[in-house]
């Protein structure tokens, strides 16, 4: 290659971001809250970074589910894997275009595209033996019974607020859409990929792929997405500035740059519960360790969507790095 | 380029060809269809072409809207522009899913990607002035002025049978995810875009864009697409092997090579009504006349499913051609 390669970043977006509860859920707030979102993104852009983009569906698809179920009495209600498929669609699109607007509002011009994305799961993942990931609405018992009865999805009570359709989140195991993610940053194409952590998928005895009812942490399939793509940095967005040990406790610490020898040993004390920061470290463990491929420079920052830049920077957020610098 | 270019056509297919009316509706159901649709696209990669799909979404869409108004009490109902864009991450999904199935049992290896596409309308088009196209499934009187009530969107009767919501059908004018469709061919991956005619948006005064409620005819954005892409041949799927003129009548005569002047001859005539064979005519002459990067070489065709490779190879269908090859 003759002209030196642009430094890759991955950004994962939670799906709040643009969704907070606070929110009726019209599509003028959800684009709102995207040009907002996106204005974080036009520093690194304009730093000569290459950005991929992706993103959490919950309560996207939350509502999509929703909708299939009100409606299973009239219209065949579309599978788990279809369902992130029309989210990944929904918010791919309004994504797209709100971030080409926030850049044409810096005289800036990027195309911007969204792959629809499957990723490969193991059908013998452990997670298909108890489907314990609640997706979308509430509902009453006796609805939740009506609808499972009618549809065949598990429901089970939730956090007392009522009962929840729930289904399985195993590992993600490959990117089927890898090289078109990869041929779109050769071509100088911003990608959003990957969305809602991925279409959940199964290869069959036959070879064929399958859709499976289930969700794949998005943390984790952008850590492997960013391994796979060779990123220099992957940023796990979250509602904090930085990670903390003993968090919301009198002797809290907030952590500016840890080694992942140390995320390991911190989460083996139990530091980061398994609803929260959990996941984003056992993503930034798959990052920095797990693929052969990474040089063992890569970087992980775990940060608010304000800090996003400043912590590509090196002046904010948690930055979890491979071997200590120092 | 030192290989030689490979010929490239682009498909569209209608949207019902998944999903007849006499199917209910199930995943499984349209899977089967789309199954049964890839196998007639096997014989085109397997000799060489470079491949694009594009499709309709009529049905699918439909059950989406009636998803959101049925439930637009409850949750804010998405606009046109979301639940094509929905429907583009779906039927996406589907399809890419089977292609690749029906490649694997054939030997064949070959990365198909769904592109999420918007498609820029003009404002001024006068289609928005008079809104009449039918979109989704047929309500009640009482249950359209409800919707209507609460929606804004326009209901209208529709051919006896009910209400129906009626959308501006406008011109398609500029593809906006071209370069990324372009990327993706040059990296030997086969595109689904376009679907649904594209996700309608226009360009505002700031320099905006902004999601339209309108549906684009996907046969015109398909012609545009096999235009800027410089296909070789451009072809329109539909549910006779065909075009006839005098259809339906005694005199009925089968059409198997024409020229584009013909064409237009016969469409000046009324020989091709607007609501079946008139907009694919129209979208013909446009892959052929409209854009000025057309070399004259350009084929359209018209067809059955069942017929595709064997009219790509003249053996069948409706052939147009710029000039008369005689």
């Amino acid at each position: 290659m003759s002209s030196p390669r642009k430094k890759r970043v991955v950004v994962a977006l939670g799906g709040n971001a643009a969704y907070p509860p606070t929110i009726a859920g019209t599509a003028e707030e959800q684009l709102q809250l995207m040009r907002g979102v996106c204005q974080h993104f036009v520093e690194i852009i304009r730093a000569g970074w290459q950005l991929v983009l992706t993103h959490g569906n919950g309560p996207v698809v939350g509502n999509i589910l929703y909708r299939m179920a009100r409606t299973a009495a009239e219209l065949p209600p579309m599978p788990m894997d279809v369902c992130v498929a029309h989210s990944q669609g929904g918010m791919g699109y309004m994504l797209q275009q709100s971030l080409a607007n926030v850049l044409h509002d810096h005289g800036m011009s990027v195309v911007v595209s969204c792959v629809i994305t499957e990723v490969e799961v193991d059908p013998k993942d452990p997670a298909f033996q108890n489907p314990t990931k609640p997706v979308g609405k509430f509902f009453t018992e006796e609805d939740a019974l009506e609808m499972a009865r009618r549809t065949g999805w598990t429901f089970a009570p939730d956090s007392g607020r009522g009962w929840r359709r729930m289904v399985a989140s195993p590992k993600p195991q490959k990117i089927l859409d890898l090289h078109t993610i990869d041929a779109l940053l050769d071509a100088g194409v911003l990608p959003i990929a990957c969305g809602g952590g991925g279409v959940p998928v199964v290869v069959r005895d036959n070879g064929h792929l399958q859709g499976v009812p289930a969700v794949i942490d998005k943390d984790l399939t952008g850590a492997m997405l960013a391994s796979h793509l060779h990123a220099d940095a992957y940023i796990m967005l979250t509602g904090v500035e930085r990670v903390a040990l003993d968090f919301n406790t009198p002797n809290q610490r907030w952590l500016d740059e840890i080694t992942v020898d140390e995320a390991r040993r911190y989460a083996a004390q139990g530091q980061f519960p398994a609803g929260s920061m959990g996941p984003k470290i056992e993503a930034a463990v798959t990052f920095l360790e797990g693929a052969p491929e990474v040089s063992g420079e890569g970087l992980v920052i775990i940060t608010s969507l304000e800090k996003t830049f400043e912590a590509l920077m090196g002046r904010a957020g948690t930055r979890i790095t491979a071997q200590s610098r120092t």
